[in-house]
C-alpha cells in the first residue's frame, strides 16, 4: 500500500513541545518490518519517576499490556520501550517471551529491575516480536544521542499520517510544571481506547495513586469519548509517567493546593490527543463531536452518543454532506437506554432540524448545509428526559476507510 | 443515483411458490415517491386468519410499529398494507394519523375491525405518510386484479437489487401445509434507512399464540441472526398470518402432532428470507457465515459472533480475501463475553489458523486462500471455554457500502 497521504484533519503543524526535565528520548531501527526508519522508542526515566496507566479492556490483551497490568501497582518507573510494526499481541508464550526479553535487556542497560520497564508494541498481530531484533534495536538506541518530541512521536507512529503531542502547564506549590503527551492511533479506534498507545511524561512530583487516579478521570473524558470504528484494540495502553523534577511538594490527594490545576492541565493534554487520534481516523474526512443532553444519566448519554458515533448510517450521511437526521434517530433507537421518540431534538451546528418527535417545519436548510460542508461537524441530540450529558468525538466513515482496511492483502 | 445492479449474491432465479389458500394480493400505484412504480402491496385475508409478529426493538420505533404491536395480542387479521418509499417515521401525530386512515379505509372495504387490518412502511423518514395517495393507492389496489407473489415481492422493494421470497412444506394432521414468505431489506440507502419487513403465510390452521411462540423461536434462530451493518432500523417487522384453509385440526400446543414439522418449515422460510437480506447487502460481494462455539453459554456465543460480523475491521478483510485472523481475536475480545485469549481457535474455511492463542504453525495457506476468494466465507470461533454455540451471518464491507450511503444527497 502506498504511504496515505496526511489527513485533512491534521493541525497545521508540530506543536512547540518543552523538554521534560528527567525524561530521555531515544530512538533506534530495529527493522520490525521491511522497512528503514526508526521504529523502536527508548525513554530512559529518573530514578524515582511515579507510573500510572490505563489499559484496554480487551478479553484477548496483548502480553505488552499484561506487562504493565502487573508493574502498575508498584507506581514506579525507569523506562519506557515502544516498539512499532509489531504488536506482538495473540503469540502465546513467544510472545511473553519477548516482553519479558525487552524488559531485562532494558533493565540490564539501566541497572534497575525489569519491572520497572514498560512495554507497549503496536502492528501486526500474530507474529512474535521478534527478540534478537528487539535487543539489537534496545542496544543501539541505548548507544544513540537524545532525539526530540517530534523524532519519538514519529517513531511509535504505524497507520498514523502524521505524528501528535500536545503540552500543558500548571502551577503547583508555586512551580510551573509541564506536561507533554504523544501518541500513535488512527484505527481500531473504539472507546476504551484503540490500537492507541499514549504516553504522558510530567516533571511534577505527584504520587503513583493520586496520578492513577488522575489518568483515570481524564480517560474517562477523554480516550474513552473517541471512537474511529467501533473496534477495541487488544493492546491499547495509556502510561503516564511523573519525574518530580519540578521540585514541588509531591501532589498526594485531591485537595492538595494545586492538585486540581494539575488535574485539569492533565485532562486537556488527554482531551487533545485523543482528538488529534480522531483527526487521523482512517479515511476520515469530518471531525465530529455528538452532543447528548437530556438523558436520563450521564453514562446512558454515553452510551447513546456512541451508538450515534459508531453507526455506519450516521458516519456516512456525515462523509455524504447529508442532514440526514433520520439516521440520528434509529441510532438513538437502537441504543437501548431510555429515549422517547416524541421528545427528542435534533441540531446540526446551531439549527435545530427535529422537535417533538417530528422535522421542524421550514427549518433554513442553508446554514445546516453549510455546516456540513465544513470539516468540523456538531450534532446535538436531546432526549427530554433528565440532565444526562455527554460528548464524544469521531469521524466520518469514507472510501478512504475501505481502501486503507480493504485494498491490501496483509 | 442511478439503480443499483443486482447483487452478486442474488439467487440465479425468483423461486417457484405455491398459492396459499385464503391469501389474495394485490398491488397499486400510491406514488409515494416521484416514480412509476407499483408501490402499495395490499394482502386481504379470509376471516379467521391468525396473526402472529416480531416487530423492532427500537426505542423509536414507527408508528406503523407501534400500530401492529397493539393490534397483534388479539390474534387475528383480515389484511396486510405495505407501502414503499415512505417509512412514516419520526412523524409525529401526523404519522400515527396517517396509519389510522390506512386501516379505517382497507377495513371499510372489507368491512372488519381497522385492529385487524395490519401496516408496516418503508423509505423515506420523517415525512408523514400522505393520506390521500395512501387511500387512492388502497382504493386502486382492491378494484385490482389479484397478482402473483412476485409481483408483490417486488412491490414491497426500496433499495433492495432483487425480489425475495421462499417457501416451505410440511405435513400436519394429514394433510400437506404449504408456507410461503416474501422479505425487503438491503439495506440503507439514500435517505432511508434499512429496514427489513418481511411477511409469512401459511394455510394451516394454527392458533395465533402459538404461531407467536414460534415465530418468536425462528425468528431468534433466523432474523436476529444477521447483521450487514449494525444499524436496527425503526421499522423492523416480521409478521406471520395463517388461514387455516388447509384444513388440519388447528395446532395448539408446542407438543401436537405436526407441530414440530409445522415449526421447522416456518424456521426453514424464515432462515431463508433473513439469508436473502444479506445476500442483498448494501455492498456485499461476499456472504459470512461465523460459527462460534466453546462459549460460556449460547447468548455469549451470540454476542461473540454478532461482535465480530459488526467489526468493521473483519468486514473489510474479508472484501479485501485477507485471513487476517488477529482482527477476529480483536473482535473477540472487545465483545465483552468471557474468552481466554490462549484458549482460543479460528478457523477461515476448513483450514485451522489458530489454535491456543497463537497461529497454527505452518498452516497451508493455498486452501484460506482459496476459500477467501470464494463467495461464500466461513469463519469458526472455538473459545474452549463451554459448550455455548451460535451461528450469525453478514456480509463484507466493501466501497458499494460507502458508495450507496454516502454519495449522494438527500
Amino acid at each position: 500500500m502506498s504511504q496515505p497521504t496526511t489527513s485533512p484533519l491534521a493541525p497545521e503543524a508540530f506543536p512547540a513541545l518543552p523538554a521534560i526535565d528527567g525524561v530521555t528520548l531515544r530512538i533506534a531501527r530495529a527493522r520490525y518490518k521491511q522497512w528503514d526508519r526508526c521504529d523502536l522508542t527508548f525513554v530512559t526515566l529518573e530514578p524515582g519517576t511515579a507510573a500510572a496507566g490505563v489499559l484496554t479492556r480487551s478479553k484477548c490483551p496483548s502480553p505488552e499490556v499484561e506487562w504493565c497490568r502487573a508493574a502498575l501497582p508498584a507506581g514506579t518507573a525507569r523506562a519506557l520501550v515502544v516498539n512499532a510494526g509489531n504488536s506482538n499481541a495473540f503469540t502465546g508464550h513467544r510472545g511473553r517471551a519477548a516482553v519479558e526479553a525487552v524488559a531485562a535487556r532494558a533493565a540490564g542497560h539501566l541497572g534497575c529491575r525489569p519491572s520497572d520497564i514498560f512495554v507497549a508494541s503496536t502492528g501486526v498481530i500474530g507474529v512474535p516480536l521478534p527478540i534478537d531484533k528487539a535487543e539489537a534495536g534496545l542496544d543501539a538506541a541505548f548507544a544513540a544521542e537524545p532525539c526530540d518530541w517530534l523524532a519519538a512521536a514519529e517513531t511509535i507512529m504505524t497507520t498514523d499520517t502524521f505524528a501528535k503531542a500536545a503540552t500543558a502547564r500548571a502551577v503547583v506549590d508555586g512551580r510551573t510544571v509541564n506536561i507533554v503527551g504523544i501518541i500513535k492511533g488512527s484505527g481500531m479506534i473504539a472507546p476504551d481506547m484503540a490500537t492507541m498507545l499514549g504516553f504522558i511524561f510530567t516533571d511534577a512530583a505527584i504520587d503513583p495513586a493520586l496520578l492513577h487516579a488522575m489518568l483515570g478521570d481524564a480517560n474517562r473524558r477523554s480516550f474513552s469519548c473517541i471512537t474511529v470504528d467501533s473496534d477495541t484494540s487488544t493492546s491499547d495502553t495509556v502510561l503516564a509517567f511523573a519525574t518530580g523534577k519540578a521540585g514541588n511538594a509531591p501532589l498526594t490527594a485531591p485537595d492538595d493546593a494545586g492538585a486540581d490545576a494539575f488535574a485539569a492541565a492533565l485532562e486537556s493534554v488527554c482531551l487533545e490527543l485523543a482528538h488529534l487520534v480522531v483527526r487521523d481516523g482512517e479515511g476520515a474526512s469530518k471531525f465530529i463531536e455528538i452532543g447528548v443532553t437530556g438523558a436520563a444519566s450521564d453514562e446512558s448519554a454515553h452510551r447513546i452518543a456512541l451508538s450515534i458515533a459508531n453507526s455506519p448510517l450516521v458516519k456516512t450521511a456525515i462523509a455524504g454532506e447529508d442532514a440526514n437526521w433520520g439516521r440520528v434517530v434509529m441510532a438513538v433507537g437502537k441504543a437501548g437506554e431510555p429515549a422517547e421518540r416524541d421528545r427528542l431534538a435534533i441540531r446540526f451546528g446551531a439549527t435545530q432540524v427535529a422537535r417533538n418527535g417530528l422535522a421542524v417545519d421550514g427549518y433554513d436548510e442553508a446554514p445546516v448545509t453549510a455546516h456540513l460542508k465544513g470539516k468540523a461537524i456538531e450534532i446535538g441530540v436531546d432526549l427530554g428526559l433528565g440532565s444526562g450529558r455527554a460528548t464524544v468525538w469521531t469521524c466520518d466513515l469514507t472510501h478512504g476507510y475501505i481502501a486503507i482496511n480493504a485494498d491490501y492483502r496483509s
